[in-house]
């Protein structure tokens, strides 16, 4: 009985410092920069702030979801899904190049950085990362659609920047966005106008009409 | 019928638009800087980062709490907890001056900020400060040991940085974290431990001997 209570606080206090190596090591993804600027347009935003806001959007938004999804689980996406970048850093999402390299880089990075938890923790994260690219879940649907829509929101905000700075074309956003609408249509609906404001302003690029 | 239905997508509408101003709103709480510093030391960490980091930790470490506690609400609280700081700004722990005119500046920013959000919305934001602020709940009691664990953490990892530029006493950690061994006695085991380290080290002010 002594034994088995010493094993259990043994096995406990291993599990704690592993938990604590991963929270000193995940730390990383606040120099982890994007491409898209804060609201106020003074710099660019880390992957930390970029997850920590869309898991507050997804407590407010799931009301406008065609389909329902487990909110916990979506925050818990969200929350995890960018630690891959930690080992393959950011990919811009209209860098077509870097896109066929992405898939491999962040597969090594959820190995490592999962890796590093009790087993059973690490394989959750690991199995919500990989429920997240597969895209298929109500879940992964609401995920995306919050990735989508806050750097559209702080596009909007920062009057256009990032878009204008990579000449960003309407196509290339519509593309991005085509399983928006089967998400959420009103989301969409808010999307396009702003999208449309932005070509009025000359941030975002249309074929010549 | 179809008047009910246009009001009701009326009615949607209007708190989509309102949920879209409180996402840009909040923004700025990456703008507002805490007296930690990033592991790697290099900078200070903004709000949204100590927040999301908080949220990913409170995932991590439900097993170790004494209490049982709705890990959603822990996640949603500790996302929320620090936006009053958008107009109240950031009250250094160890500031004694600061911590007298800080519950008025923070309620204040608390109805302005939370009233921009559906009623219900922003009645339950407020609900879950307020009941952090309180402290007596296992979800408030588990937020407030990760709004400490995680600059421990960071501050050992970055070696004492931010307490030795504040002359931190040993006292003055252990008042603050008096509470921290009824949440979680293994918790402030590994805390009490790396206080310790850092008093070893000089970064942390303990009485002669």
């Amino acid at each position: 009985m002594e034994k088995t209570r010493r094993k259990d606080r043994e096995e406990t206090l291993k599990r704690l410092k592993q938990q604590m190596e991963f929270i000193v090591e995940v730390d990383k993804v606040k120099n982890i920069f994007r491409q898209t600027y804060l609201a106020d347009g003074t710099r660019k935003e880390n992957d930390a702030e970029h997850s920590w806001h869309l898991a507050l959007s997804a407590v407010l938004l799931q009301e406008h979801m065609e389909e329902k999804a487990d909110i916990t689980k979506v925050i818990i996406m969200v929350l995890i899904h960018d630690l891959v970048e930690i080992d393959a850093g950011d990919t811009y999402a209209y860098d077509e190049e870097g896109a066929q390299s992405k898939r491999e880089r962040e597969e090594k990075g959820a190995d490592r950085i999962f890796g590093m938890l009790p087993k059973d923790q690490g394989e959750m994260f690991r199995a919500l990362w990989e429920e997240f690219e597969a895209y298929e879940t109500p879940e992964a649907k609401f995920a995306h659609l919050l990735d989508n829509f806050q750097p559209l929101l702080l596009n909007d905000a920062s009057d256009g920047k990032s878009w204008a700075e990579h000449g960003v074309h309407k196509s290339q956003i519509y593309k991005r966005n085509r399983r928006i609408p089967e998400t959420s249509a009103i989301v969409w609906e808010q999307m396009e106008k702003i999208v449309e404001k932005h070509i009025q302003k000359g941030n975002v690029k249309d074929i010549p009409r």
